[in-house]
């Protein structure tokens, strides 16, 4: 795998642009692949993260009972088959194998990393008081991996029904923010 | 005013590509302006986001009094003028001024809308149980306001430190996701 650590103070800079995300799960033996948009930051380092898991889905249940999981991003490279993974459930395919994503092992947890992802971040279920009336999970990240040139990346914003923006032109602005 | 109401349905697809917003504060009659980047949609409809408001700002104490705010989504066409609001605290400048941004009444809250924003969401603070642990704060959009092209507006995903993504192509995926 040619992926490296990243430190976990930088993850942040992966998430906060609102990228489309492919959860993976695994559980009872299954691995499973999600596809996600409704997260968000919640603090630096520790890395939190804030997500939304639909619960009725093959995801919200291993998530829930092994507390554990992978964020994985795809770039505009692979987004047919990240799409994919919307489409239908893990509980009548292996997603990875209908959709050509590669599952490896991760250090920390037992969610399986994709090797078509540019990064790969574990974590672990760290607060569910918001679980029941949102589905809202708190995750802290543990480890991340990212490919050398993960900052050249194109990532996919959802707006809805199958349309996505891809990244653009960066710019740098004067920003005091971090 | 040159805008439209939205239906609340449709605010989502506004919020889940995750870009930099503004939220606009009132509070003892003076009002203010931060840039946001840590929110995430929470529920379809009636539309929710949770958001993160750093607790040692003058916008953290209005949102936390009024509990009501706007968010505010700037195109990159005002990306300066928007990365400039988050340089400074509201304790010491008027933003508004300070950064030509126009302040305009909304139809439910106190908080304004600001008129260079392609879109503008009302909000009201309907949950606050993750507000001690990670500053976060459960909104309930009660209305939303687009101009007409507002589907053509690039916007801007923050990568820390004041490098954003600018939204480039739009590309339209067979996904069955809402």
């Amino acid at each position: 795998m040619s992926k490296q650590s990243l430190p976990l103070s930088e993850v942040y800079g992966l998430l906060e642009p609102g990228p489309v995300l492919l959860l993976t799960t695994s559980h009872l033996g299954r691995a499973n692949v999600m596809m996600m948009s409704w997260q968000t930051m919640l603090e630096f380092e520790p890395p939190l993260v804030g997500c939304v898991v639909s619960g009725n889905g093959f995801s919200y249940t291993a998530l829930d009972k092994t507390r554990q999981c992978v964020l994985n991003i795809p770039s505009v490279a692979i987004a047919a088959q990240a799409v994919a993974c919307g489409n239908v459930s893990g509980r009548d395919v292996d997603k990875f194998k209908a959709n050509g994503l590669t599952p490896l092992p991760a250090a920390l947890v037992k969610a399986p990393l994709i090797a078509q992802c540019f990064a790969n971040l574990e974590c672990r279920v760290v607060d569910t008081r918001l679980k029941n009336r949102y589905n809202f999970f708190v995750l802290e990240v543990v480890k991340a991996w990212v490919e050398p040139d993960w900052r050249q990346a194109k990532t996919l914003h959802h707006r809805g029904y199958g349309e996505f923006a891809v990244d653009g032109k960066l710019v740098k602005l004067d920003s005091k923010a971090r």
